[in-house]
């Protein structure tokens, strides 16, 4: 159906959204189309503006629309706690329990040797140059607690033994788990229950 | 975080699309803006354009962007055969299935006495205007399997006894289950073995 280009158009984008396969996108476009003025044009408004604001923060990796994000330009996060997260979902996750008043390192991803992740691609050198210039005294290691996630854990407290204090979440994170999932209660036990590794 | 206003309301609509909660929201944004030019500018593009021209035929209630769809000003439809569905996303799993040369009309719902829907609701007068004024021979009532979806055909038969021969979707739509969930074989097979009611 040639009139419906546009349409199919937005269903086959929406499709490559994780989440959503071709039924569901074809679900929520037909949603759309339904709530154009409630929900549709605000989306496309707000989207634009995304794609031309959005930026990673150059010191940490968080996402915002600053080159350096609020958390590491507030003077307030600068307890001396630094904690390492694999995603940007990860660091928000973390926000929303308001248990951490330090700074944030998103390392974007783990190592991994299948995947020829090094340390280079994970924001790892940019980690060990913060240590001294941000008077780091506490790295906590907040990765996830799956394979990849704890190899990538012991690289950095490798790389930073000695130097700094390293923790990691304690009580709460369960086995193969993922930190995204995790309700807002149990980040903060875990958090309050942190061991020195 | 306040310079994560437009991102934080990019997740508050996205999270209200059926299928997606807060977290694959979350998600799916965080994906949109590390897949800026591949993604989430072209679907903020595509959701303007269709924001802008997506409307229902006013004949059928199928969804493109002209006032009388493709499918019902093609001569080539107009073969007396009539499709009655509940919702557009049936409509396109009937398209997809590329069994059916008739016309559809897209009821948009089902009678419900719980949800006080009625015929007026449903685009039936328009459905019974139909009949003549397209020489319909033929009504498929191709609704759900489900106790309103049944409710709705009896009703719409009741209508148009003796006006014209009444079939109903056969073998192969399960008990229970919804047109837009079957595969394309499913769906062909159903409406081949199709009964006269
Ligand atoms: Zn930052
Ligand atoms: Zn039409």
């Amino acid at each position: 159906m040639s009139s419906t280009k546009d349409i199919d158009a937005l269903i086959e984008l929406m499709a490559k959204l994780p989440g959503l396969g071709p039924r569901s996108a074809r679900r929520a476009v037909l949603h759309l189309i339904r709530k154009r003025s409630l929900l549709l044009t605000p989306l496309a408004d707000v989207m634009q503006t995304v794609a031309a604001t959005a930026r990673e923060c150059l010191n940490c990796g968080n996402v915002g629309t600053l080159d350096i994000c609020d958390i590491c330009t507030s003077e307030k996060r600068a307890n001396g706690e630094l904690c390492v997260v694999e995603d940007v979902a990860d660091l928000w996750a973390m926000e929303r329990s308001g248990v951490f008043k330090g700074r944030y390192h998103v390392l974007g991803g783990t190592l991994s040797a299948l995947d020829a992740v090094g340390p280079e691609e994970l924001r790892i050198p940019r980690l060990l140059d913060r240590i001294p210039s941000e008077n780091v005294t506490e790295v906590i290691l907040a990765l996830n607690a799956t394979i990849d996630g704890q190899t990538t854990a012991h690289y950095i407290a490798d790389q930073l033994e000695g130097e700094v204090r390293l923790t990691s979440l304690a009580q709460g994170v369960p086995i193969g788990g993922e930190l995204d999932y995790l309700d807002d209660g149990t980040i903060t036990a875990a958090m309050r229950a942190r061991k020195t590794l």
